[in-house]
């Protein structure tokens, strides 16, 4: 294998994608590509004439996952996954996932343009069903591929349109439910070299600080509390004098503004987090402006990206929490801590995107990811693996997503280097 | 008229009274009186009744209210009325409002057992429909009766659980909508020569400190924002770093504790002040756990005992907003005020009562009422007004009221010295 002669990505491959893409999906002014529905399938559809059209390997796995595969030498090598989700959210934007699909297209049309065989086979994974709004879990396709979905889980989830459950969706579609049932998976972690996702930035942080790419550290996590509540006293606002309160909304105010002061000061020591209070509510059923708040429902989800991190903030929530009871007669139950655990990157794999971006002259930004994408489930099965972030404007989930596509060159640049380069 | 002999009121009647009351009306461990309904009705049965057995004058005026009078020497001078309201909310206690009329019967009956006979006329008013929580407006019977009800109202207000309006009730009563609907009164306010309201405290504060009486100086008003919201920008919680956020839960939670803080300031300043976030609420539609919140809704309820400290409430809340839209990169929209105004007590009716409960040694306190009451009403049309709050435990509204019938004693003591000694 030969890496001096600098090979290129096929960037007018990829833009004929992506306006494919948005034909076949359109929905308004966004897409829509639903997990294991139609929109998903003709997507999935486009990847598989592809691969065909380029003369490379096409499979489909049992849970309805597509593989482009380019041979290498050593063809019973570990491989090369590059993957990303085909899906998205009702109306939503055109790269979310598709990006990493078509980036790693490009990728392999260009080494076959320049007559690369790599050293192992590279398949390029469309995945199915990642994002979590269709069914209520994230990350299926892959995760039910690695063999790594509960079988209880998976015959309770129902998409949230059609009230049918995962397995007569997968069924309409023809794959195989009852293979998912017994926990078979598709791919062997150890027979995986390393897993590589390309995808958007979800957030503003590239476009603002003026990045082109990112290269991501980790996966945050962090506690998850999506049922929490502050259990107070119902009062008669004129009749209750502040003293006499069990005032469940002040409580929540000063707990609220308590974290965002933690974060600031987590923020100021240089740790990257992120505190979301995503949903707040009394009681319809009791409440009324005339009554003091004795209940209070809220979601916090907070997240870091170390353990270090992820140990503070449980704790500081915690302790600010009993503070507030305290302060305000209440107390708050926090119900369960779905949160997710930090996921991070590889090391090796980062530092030789890292190389390979300053040879290339493309400017870089080492972050984290807030969000959870498929690469999440491959580290869960110990894969190395790395995710490259593309500059959007917009935020990601809208049809508003603006991803330039000179942006999208430079991340496929990097990664068709990868695929050779890596050993 | 001789007011040396010391007159007593007749406590055992208001014994019986409020267990004949309970009686009638009650469900499960309360009562419910219904604004227009069968539960109101035998409460004002019972109190023509008792007029009738005591030998009074009892009249019912086109809206349902009761009259139960007591001669005075001039028939043709402004007559005293004592009354509050006979409907309770659904499962409510049996002493809210009630206690008002059985506390004036109690005093008539004493009157004419002592042989007075008064200067004026006294008449005792079981006031119809004052709770808010049936009809979506407050103390109907009284503001129908000074004619102070707008005709446009009238016509849209529906029985919250009959779904039938409150013309079709009052038909269905007996008495005559079309009257109303004419903006006839029954009371001239120039023929009033003041009103008196007993009713219990429905806060915690005479309790908690000892007073068995009240002597209410105002009924406590304020802006009232039933429909407030704060508008900023959705975003992925993992995605979006402080900096880029428009949180719109972050900007309430900062804004409730800053009006805290205001409240706090108020009362070291010694100035009585209420502030209530009744309800809070995300879009249904729109939030989740790991959404950065773009909307947000929200009540508060703010309430002074004077104009001067609800001019510095309006003030500093909406500055307070202007510094946590600021902050935050949000916009508040406040929507409608529908906050009532501060309603004064008549300053010679309060030193009255002040001499009267000295002179007695019933030890009480000068408060603010932060509920409206019918008292209101009369207020409003300028009729000089005066209310006696009694020592409660555990708020109104509900089934667990504690009012000593010792307390109630002192009360109606007074409020029968007040009866004889009023010129």
């Amino acid at each position: 294998m030969n890496s001096s002669p600098r090979q290129e990505p096929d960037i007018p491959l990829a833009e004929k994608l992506f306006d494919e893409l948005r034909r076949r999906t359109a929905d308004g002014p966004g897409v829509t590509r639903e997990s294991y529905g139609a929109g998903e399938q003709a997507a999935h559809d486009l990847v598989a004439e592809t691969g065909r059209t380029l003369g490379l390997e096409v499979e489909t796995d049992h849970v309805g996952n597509t593989y482009v595969t380019l041979p290498g030498r050593e063809r019973f090598a570990p491989k090369i996954i590059v993957g990303s989700h085909m899906d998205s959210v009702p109306q939503g934007g055109n790269f979310d996932g598709a990006a990493g699909v078509v980036s790693g297209l490009a990728a392999l049309s260009g080494l076959l343009r320049t007559g690369v065989t790599p050293a192992r086979d590279i398949s390029v994974m469309a995945v199915r069903a990642e994002e979590g709004c269709w069914f209520p879990e994230t990350w299926l396709g892959s995760r039910m591929a690695l063999g790594n979905l509960p079988a209880d889980i998976f015959d309770q989830l129902r998409r949230i349109d059609t009230g049918l459950t995962l397995a007569e969706h997968m069924a309409d579609c023809g794959f195989d439910p009852q293979t998912v049932r017994e926990g078979a998976p598709c791919l062997d972690p150890a027979k995986i070299a390393c897993f590589l996702e390309v995808h958007i930035e979800q957030g503003p942080v590239l476009a603002a600080e003026g990045f082109p790419i990112g290269i991501v550290q980790a996966i945050m996590g962090g506690p998850r509390y999506r049922d929490a509540r502050i259990l107070g006293t119902y009062a008669h606002a004129g009749g209750a004098p502040r003293m006499y309160r069990h005032d469940t909304v002040a409580a929540l105010g000063q707990f609220i503004t308590e974290v965002n002061a933690f974060w600031k000061e987590l923020e100021r020591d240089g740790r990257h987090t992120v505190f979301t209070f995503g949903t707040v509510a009394t009681d319809p059923a009791l409440h009324s402006f005339s009554r003091v708040p004795g209940e209070v429902r809220f979601c916090l989800d907070a997240r870091g990206c170390d353990d270090a991190s992820v140990r503070s903030i449980r704790e500081t929530v915690a302790s600010l929490a009993r503070t507030v009871e305290q302060q305000h007669g209440v107390s708050f139950a926090f119900g369960l801590d779905s949160g997710p655990a930090v996921l991070p990157m590889d090391e090796g794999l980062k530092d030789l995107l890292a190389v390979i971006a300053e040879r290339r002259g493309v400017p870089f930004k080492k972050m984290s990811s807030g969000a959870g994408h498929d690469a999440g489930a491959f580290i869960e099965c110990g894969v190395p693996t790395a995710m490259l972030f593309i500059r959007n404007e917009n935020g990601s989930h809208n049809p508003n997503e603006a991803m330039d596509l000179s942006d999208f060159a430079e991340a496929t640049r990097v990664l068709t280097d990868f695929l050779v380069e890596y050993r």
